[in-house]
Order: structure tokens, then sequence, then C-alpha cells
């Protein structure tokens, strides 16, 4: 399988996150990348490449252009910092209503963010910027017919990623880019199988009936992101019925998970779309730190054979997974599966 | 002059603030009502009384039920809470959107707040509550005539709280409990002196004819609370003109401050009101460590005069004020200037 990576990665590398009254180490680090890169050059069959110099071009079509120029700005900024404190960009005052005054630096990182895991860092565009281009060269290259499953090996994540709001790790939206791509050549399905409901995935295509959002995760009820991934999520206007979650509660194991994945999968069956995103997050896992799920590693074939046996050319985008010691593991199961003849 | 104290205040002990990727020791806390507890008492001339026992109905009026009942219960949470951690409620996800959708408890906590400053803690209803009392009380004393002027001695401060939502330490709003139970009896202006902008005064009252909210304040687009206090704000709807906001830049002194104090006071004289709230925060004093001002501790008699020269039956409710060796200073100059015969 060809994997294309994000080059720009490791530029971006959170100090901690606010929980609770506390700073706590990242869960969301380059660790992530490395691991899963070292399993799939240990398992063989993986051909790594750089995609094309990165450009903005492959963000526009779904990100609002002021929230791409303030994390570019907002990242500059902390590149020129000298105070080391001054390097890293956190929102603290959220503006809230329909017309919110957001005109200075400060109250801007809070309208153009919607957590307190998610600071802006020197190297947070360019990483970001790489992981978008990474998705959109797989997209062409699927578009193309050049290959029938690509993998986009990145971080930070994506899904989370709102049009005008980064949040939950996440600062562009990588499977809604390759799904913007694609979306170009025919319908389009998403099937987001990280455990945390991809928001920014859904609310971007909400009211597009020419791309299909499908999650699985923990119910949102209890599990970050906490305001999106109901049930009765379906999609608005055009988009009304081309959105469908399958929340589920926490402690989920196989035999709960998997009904749920295979009405998803027929839910994406349905929608006979010509694309498939695989929005592929391995924090479903029984040793996942913030997961709550209890799948183990051998699952994660299982994922990947329901989603060859939609039988559609596939973009596969890293999601989460914050296990370091299984994290590589999960993913070159799933991606194998996939892969099979 | 009489004092109406909350007697309740010490339950609320902020742990500390989320800032910049840090927790920060709160520069909200109990001290800040004892200094000028003692100030007061060796000066001479303040009667201090407790309120009658604390009503939800006093903040019935200005707050939504939904988030009055959140107070409540999230505060009960965690008193009921055993593990210290869980002691603490603070938000990390804010929903966003017109119609976000929060039902569980995480959620709830960063729709009911827009800040990282602002913790829900065990005594945080009740000590919030008693403040909100504690107005209701001075206001009734003087609708009735009993009084000329009455001291609502607080904390947390009320200024920044919104119909629904906490924020910059604040809970309840105060100033504005006193100000709605006013306008039953004539029109109200409040004046703010506090160095940042009140937003929650100026939102809950922004589509209103009957209250004037008028603000001196450091510019928002530099200082706390950033989204509002802009000199462009100036009501909406029947409240339109009824809000006058003086934003002024970092590093404000006297030079620059009386002449838009004086542009305060004009507004609020040409409102003809019937009776004042003065919204009385003493952070723009030189020495605080959050306001960036330069204002010397003997201004705060000439913000005082200002006060008592408008001739109106006054209600000073405690706002800010964050140096605990000049705060209690600053707070007796100003007051004894209203009351000065």
């Amino acid at each position: 399988m060809r994997v294309i990576l994000n080059p720009k990665h490791a530029e971006h590398v959170p100090p901690g996150e606010m929980e609770g009254g506390a700073v706590i180490p990242s869960y969301e680090a380059p660790g992530r990348f490395e691991v899963i890169r070292a399993a799939l050059e240990a398992a063989g069959g993986f051909r790594f490449e750089e995609p094309p110099k990165p450009s903005e071009e492959c963000v526009t079509a779904i990100h609002h252009a002021a929230y791409i120029a303030y994390l570019r700005e907002a990242s500059a900024e902390a590149k020129r910092a000298r105070d080391p404190a001054a390097k890293q960009l956190w929102p603290t005052v959220f503006p809230f209503g329909p017309n919110p005054r957001a005109t200075g630096t400060r109250a801007l990182r809070g309208q153009f963010c919607f957590d307190t895991y998610t600071p802006i860092l020197p190297g947070t565009f360019a990483s970001a910027l790489g992981g978008a281009s990474a998705a959109a060269r797989a997209a062409d290259l699927i578009a193309d017919g050049a290959e029938r499953n690509v993998y986009v090996l990145t971080r930070p994540p994506g899904h989370h990623a709102e049009h005008d709001r980064c949040g939950g790790y996440c600062y562009f939206n990588n499977a809604a880019v390759a799904a913007e791509r694609l979306a170009k050549c025919g319908p389009v399905a998403v099937l987001d199988l990280d455990v945390h409901h991809g928001n920014g995935t859904q609310h971007i295509f909400y009211s597009r009936a020419d791309v299909l959002t499908v999650s699985v995760h923990g119910d949102p009820a209890g599990l970050y992101p906490f305001f999106s991934g109901f049930a009765d999520e379906t999609g608005t206007g055009a988009g009304l019925g081309a959105n469908a979650n399958f929340p589920l509660l926490p402690g989920t194991g196989v035999k709960e998970y998997r009904p749920a994945l295979a009405a998803a999968v027929e839910a994406v069956r349905r929608f006979k779309p010509a694309f498939l995103v695989f929005a592929f997050g391995a924090d479903a896992h029984e040793s996942d730190p913030i997961g709550g799920f209890t799948l183990p590693t051998k699952f994660f074939a299982e994922m990947g054979t329901a989603v060859r046996e939609i039988g559609l050319p596939t973009v596969i985008v890293q999601e989460g997974g914050y296990n370091l010691t299984t994290l590589g593991a999960c993913v070159t199961e799933g991606l194998k599966a996939i892969d099979a003849n």
C-alpha cells in the first residue's frame, strides 16, 4: 500500500493540555507518528512517500479564509516570540453568541478554537498544512485510479477541526480535504471509526447531499467532543439523511461494536458512493488512555476487512490513537486487512 | 455608610486559574474581602450587616433558569465529590454555534461559561447567591429611601456574568441584580469603573431603555474580556443609546482617565436616572497585577466625588481589585468620598 507521509508532523509538538484545572502531558505527540511508521516498516508491504510541496489551496475549499489566515499568522507569532511562554498560544476567553466581537489577538484565539486542548505553536500551521497536503495527494491518487487504497500517515489528526475552528488536537480536517477532492469525481462516503465523534467532518458536510458522513464512536453524552455525535443528527437541507451516527456506551467491546460497525457499513452501501474516506482512529482499542472502549488489537483487522468489503477506492486517513505501545499494531492490522486480496 | 456583607463569600475559594497553558494562583481570593473589611473598620463610619437569608428569587429576573439550575447542581456535584480533582469543575470544551447540543455535564460546563478562569467549586453557588442577595438587599434599602448610599461588600465579583454564562471570576451579576430591582421604581444608570469592561451588565440590559449602562475601562482590543467594551457598542432596539463605553489605552493615568470619567458622568446625567448603581472595581490602581492602568490611590477619592456629585441614591457594588496591599485603601477612599457631606 502506498503511504503518504506528512513531512512536517514533527514541527508540531504540544507542550501539554489544560484539563480540569491542571496542565497534563499531551496525548497527541510526535511519537504517535513514529511508532506507526516503524510498525508498518516492520510489517513490510508499505511504500512511503511525501506529498508535493504543501499549498494552502487544498484547505481553502473546506476551511474559512479568516481561520486559515489566523492559523498562519498565530503560528508565525509563536515562532517570532522569544519568551518560551509566548511560544504557546492558548485560548482562554471564548467569544460567544451569533456575532461575537473578536478583533484582537486574544479574542481570536478563543473565536477560532473550541477547547483547551489545542494550542497554536510555532510549527502548527506548517504541520497541519503538511497533513492536509498529504490527504489531498492521496485523494488525487485515488481519483485518478492510480491506486485502490492509499494511507495518509499524519498527525496532528483532523476530524475534530471545523470549518472555522480548531479543537480536539485538530487544525485542518484531513479527511474532509480528501472527501472534498474526491467529491469532484463522484459521491463520497466518510466512515469515521475513531472512538471520538468527528464533529468537524460531520459539520463541514452537514448540508451536502454529495458527501455522506458516518461515524461509530463513544456516546458524546460522556465522551469528547460532548456536543455532537448524537444519533438524531442526520444532516440538514440537501444533506438531510446524509449523516449517520452510531454512539456506543463506555466499555463497548467487540459484541457491542460489531453490529454498530455493520450498520455503519450498510449506511455507506445504501448511499452508493464512488469513493470512501476511512477516518481511522485506533483509540477504540482496550489500552487507549482516553477512549474507554475495550476492543482487542485483532479487532482492528476486522475493521479493515469491513472497509475492504465495502469495495470502494479508499483514502485512509490517520486520526487518533494514543497508546504508543499498541498503536502501531492496531494500524498495521487494519491496513493489512484493507489491502488483503 | 451601611455595608451589606456577603456572608458566604469565603465558601468560594478558587484553587487557581488556567492561563496560557499553565495553572496560576487565582487573583480572585477570599483575602480581597478581608482586606476591604479591615480597612473600612479601621477607617470608621461603616456599619456592617448581613442580608436576609439568600433566595434564588433575586437572580431569576436577570439570569436564565437553566443557568441558575446548572450553577446550583454543579456546585452540589463538586460538594459531593470525594476525589479532590473532582471538586473543581472546569470547562474544557466550549460548544458553539446558534444551537449547540449541550446535554451532558461536560458540555454544559463550557456552554455556561466563556473562559478558563471561572471554575465551579463546592461553595460557588452559595457564595454567588450570597452576593446577589446582598445586592438585592442594598437595592431595596435605596428604593425604599431608607438610605442614600449603600455599599455591597462581596466576592466573587459579578459584572462579567452574563444572562446565561459565568466568566471573569463572576457567576451572578450583582450590579445587574441591584439595577433590575431599582428599575421597578424608576430609571437606573449603572456606572462601571472596574478596569475590565462589564460585559455581563452591558449585555443583560443591552436592549432596554430603562437601564443605562456606562463603563470606563481598558480597551478590550488588549484587555480582558477582549470581546466586548468597544466604543461603538451603544445598545440595540429600545435600548439603542442606553449603553456607553469609554475604552482607554494600557498605561492610562489620571490625565487620560479624568476626561473619560467626566464624559461617563455626563452620559449618566443626560439619561436623568432616578437611581445609580456604581460597579466599583479598584483594579485601575497603579499597583493592580492585571489592570495595566496607573491611577494612584488618591484618585479613588476623585472617583468617589464624581459619583457623589451625580447626586443620586446609589448602590455601590464591589467588583474587582487584586492587589491586597492597596485594595483596602482604594475602596475606603472611594466610599468616604461618596459619603462626604
